[in-house]
């Protein structure tokens, strides 16, 4: 794949003179999206992890790693990932996000909280091995990522 | 590609009677691939978050994002990605996985142990704001991702 740079960086770096570079602007796009790519997967390793656990045999410290885990993702700034320049290119495959995701960051920041704030609510529980509990509160992670799936119409 | 699934599931069901599988004996061998590599691109991009940071101009909430995520991974049990059956096959890409990893458990754990402390004095170091101290600390991370990958020789 041809080698694509995020477009802003030239521009960035002259008008913010002798200020350092962001991450974002140092990193090729592909790469970014790449990470952002992978950054999913390891959300859906978690939340699989999670249901596994509360669906058979539950390990409470495997269900707080997961947790742990998911939480530092959906606090980690992901956003960061999705420079201008990003809105297509490849990462393991072509991006899939859509237009709404660079257009409409009010929406994005709304569903972003949301995602945290659930899995801040997991971990909380993770610990209390009250499985009746855990289970329902999978049930709202899992709705606070179909959310922003539908509404923002994107899958990485 | 061709499905495969996770050669002891059947064998593991039996000798275990009634126990529910765990999350590796009901997940397809690719997908375990697909989430280690994923995994291990996630942590390039909390160290390279940290390396922007400290080289270039410092902010002090991203670095503690980054080692938090960090050492959730750290802390995760990777190792669980890792079960007989996967030593070869395609997650991203075809795994490099080498015999190693799954021939030699006390150097796997001990290496495993090491980026967990490195981790983890990264993120009780993120909060102070100490450049020069997270810089070297930066340094014997990197380093316990270098062991591993020289003494198990791997790459994801």
């Amino acid at each position: 794949m041809q080698a694509m740079w995020v477009r802003m960086a030239a521009g960035m770096l002259l008008s913010v003179g002798l200020a350092a570079p962001s991450q974002a602007q140092q990193v090729r796009a592909d790469t970014l999206i790449k990470w952002r790519q992978s950054a999913y997967q390891v959300m859906t390793w978690s939340t699989s992890r999670i249901r596994a656990n509360v669906e058979g045999q539950f390990n409470r410290d495997e269900v707080i790693r997961a947790a742990q885990l998911l939480n530092s993702l959906a606090n980690a700034g992901m956003g960061t990932l999705y420079p201008t320049g990003t809105e297509s290119g490849s990462g393991w495959h072509e991006t899939t996000v859509r237009p709404e995701l660079f257009r409409n960051q009010a929406l994005v920041a709304e569903r972003a909280g949301a995602l945290a704030r659930e899995t801040g609510a997991m971990l909380n529980l993770a610990a209390s091995g009250d499985v009746p509990a855990i289970k329902a509160q999978y049930g709202r992670l899992v709705q606070a990522c179909k959310n922003c799936h539908e509404d923002l119409k994107f899958r990485e």
